[in-house]
């Protein structure tokens, strides 16, 4: 392209400081250095994450910044010593890297990769390292992501090749949300065919962990919000039961023990909230109930009594679904076009990237399950 | 023999109320009913968990009762419907039931059963049902057990039948202290060969998940306590590598993290204290380490970030660990006959019954690993 080797200008959204509305910027990407490549962001999703960020999580030193981590886009160069990626490449930018070297990525049991932004930042949820600059400042990219922008950079280790066929402004839902739901059933909590599962939030990720249980074969999957509204959607995931905590006066965790005779083998937290955390926890039954941590938050502790793990139950989390980020992705894209995962089934809402605080809004608001953004013409 | 069948009047410590020495006492102990077994008992050890509940439980509705679960002993007479057992048999009670029938008995994935001491009681410590009384007074079964005591009754589904060459006044600590260390790290941590593995308290069950470590092929074992006298005896049952935290001024899980390139792969709780429960977790490597909480105590929430979980790492429990009762005791007897696990270097001290509260004395101020009284003459 006649942009590779040149600093572009394009339009990003840029977090200038918490609780703040994102400001549509002008900003320039520098060319990718070694390992690196430059991707033209063709949609993106907009994640809780990324609200966690501007809004709660208070990383003072985490701004400015360009949020967003749920994109899919295109090549557009590449730096030197790139040989997996050319121009033009269909592409998800990730959040976790997967170097294929290191004591982590050899090992089957862990997403984790020892290099790449999640080793180093989890503090400001920001990359070290970043491309951008707007009016003569650095800005931060955002999980080392940042597809609120037209432009982006990442090195090699974070971005998945995907099918050409994958339509991006679908896919793109795989660079976060579903596969982080999904994974966290399939791959975290392992769940097993007839078991019981319970799912506690049903934002993007609640409803793609219901829809994990189901491919692991849940015969019964209980759907646990406070908005009634999102029962619906859960039964088009493979919710067959739904609970509505201000329905009981009892603690979630005794009305479930009773409606399955000691609690679910499997509950998955994927609100962000430790109180819930624990509800999901003491939801399980003793002797084999997993709890896996799902949604994120890392401003309060998690808390249970010592006796609740000494029973029998497990507690575990995970990041992006414990999916190896690369592998995981190229196979969800594939499962995706195979129609064996949904994902059109999570898209409420279209806009483009000039109305992102509008995004913001219905998020904030719970009116949406996941708006996608149109960033860069196709 | 002659006493089948009949009330039998014997020499027990009872414990009137909390916080004050145990009273050697004349009690009757029923005979057996339907499924029971009444045993007398030739040895028992003292445990933590005695005092646990003695000085530190406050369960005021758990008195009085008569202490002890760690003990051995021989079949006095059966009750109707007892097939498995016959007067004369050398048997170890279990706090923990084994019915044989129920899902959880059934299931390979835990040692938990729906019948028994355990399902009922975890606020009490004390089984429902007592064969006890003193000068006109009902008293409690301690779990179930009272091994406190010369006789004792027994539901059939909580007593392990030994092999004869056994020698009671050893293996009664196979009844708690030795299982329970042991089986946290190979059945519960599930230790790998060639692993690092972090041992948090080296009373008797942390003495013994240092020897399951070293059985299950841990290359390096770090032992890791406040009292530097217990290193001598951790080197004994394998312990590689000795951390004392008041040596350090940095927080145990950032010590080991250095000590280990990251963190340890599996760590075992061993003391029962909600903050050291959390250094044990963190001291684990993000990824795949594996905390096992082995330790009592229930005043307390254990407490830690949620992205301590999300970047990998299990939190676990285990109550006698991990082992189904009635098989793990047997299979550890045998064990121990064949020289396969220690049992005789846990015992620093031997008394008699009438000097129970010398042996509380002895373990209060940490100066012993097992004190075993003879109860009745074999």
């Amino acid at each position: 392209m006649a942009s590779a080797g040149k600093i572009i200008k394009c339009k990003a959204a840029v977090a200038w400081e918490p609780n703040k509305p994102l400001v549509i910027e002008e900003i320039e990407v520098a060319p990718p250095e070694a390992n690196e490549v430059r991707i033209k962001i063709v949609a993106t999703g907009v994640c809780h994450t990324d609200l966690y960020h501007l809004f709660e999580g208070m990383h003072k030193d985490g701004f400015p910044t360009v949020l967003g981590h749920e994109g899919a886009g295109i090549v557009e160069s590449v730096g030197p010593g790139v040989t997996e990626f050319q121009p033009g490449d269909k592409v998800i930018p990730l959040f976790i890297s997967q170097c294929r070297e290191c004591r982590f990525c050899k090992s089957p049991k862990t997403n984790q990769c020892e290099q790449g932004w999640a080793a180093h930042r989890y503090d400001a949820m920001a990359s070290i390292a970043t491309r951008f600059t707007c009016k003569g400042k650095k800005v931060l990219q955002f999980m080392g992501t940042s597809t609120f922008s037209e432009y982006t950079v990442m090195n090699q280790i974070a971005v998945a090749k995907i099918d050409p066929a994958a339509p991006l402004d679908k896919v793109c839902l795989l660079g976060c949300g579903v596969c982080t739901g999904f994974g966290a059933a399939v791959n975290t909590a392992k769940v097993e065919p007839d078991s019981t599962c319970a799912v506690f939030g049903l934002g993007a990720v609640g409803l793609a962990a219901v829809m994990g249980c189901k491919a692991a074969g849940a015969k019964r999957i209980f759907a646990v919000d406070i908005n009634p509204d999102k029962f619906e959607k859960a039964k088009v995931f493979g919710a067959t039961d739904f609970v509505n905590p201000n329905d009981h006066s009892k603690p979630i965790s005794q009305v479930l023990a009773e409606m399955t005779g000691g609690g679910v083998d499997y509950s998955l937290e994927c609100v962000g909230n430790v109180e819930i955390m624990r509800s999901a926890l003491e939801s399980c039954v003793v002797g084999w109930g997993v709890s896996v941590i799902v949604g994120w938050t890392e401003l309060k502790d998690l808390a249970t009594r010592p006796v609740q793990l000494m029973v029998g139950r497990t507690w575990k989390g995970c990041l992006f679904g414990g999916f190896k980020s690369k592998d995981g992705v190229t196979q969800m894209v594939k499962a995706y076009l195979d129609k064996k995962v949904m994902v059109d089934e999570f898209i409420t809402h279209n806009m483009t990237l000039d109305q992102i605080n509008d995004a913001i809004e219905l998020m904030k608001g719970g009116k949406c399950i996941r708006t996608v953004l149109s960033v860069s013409p196709k």
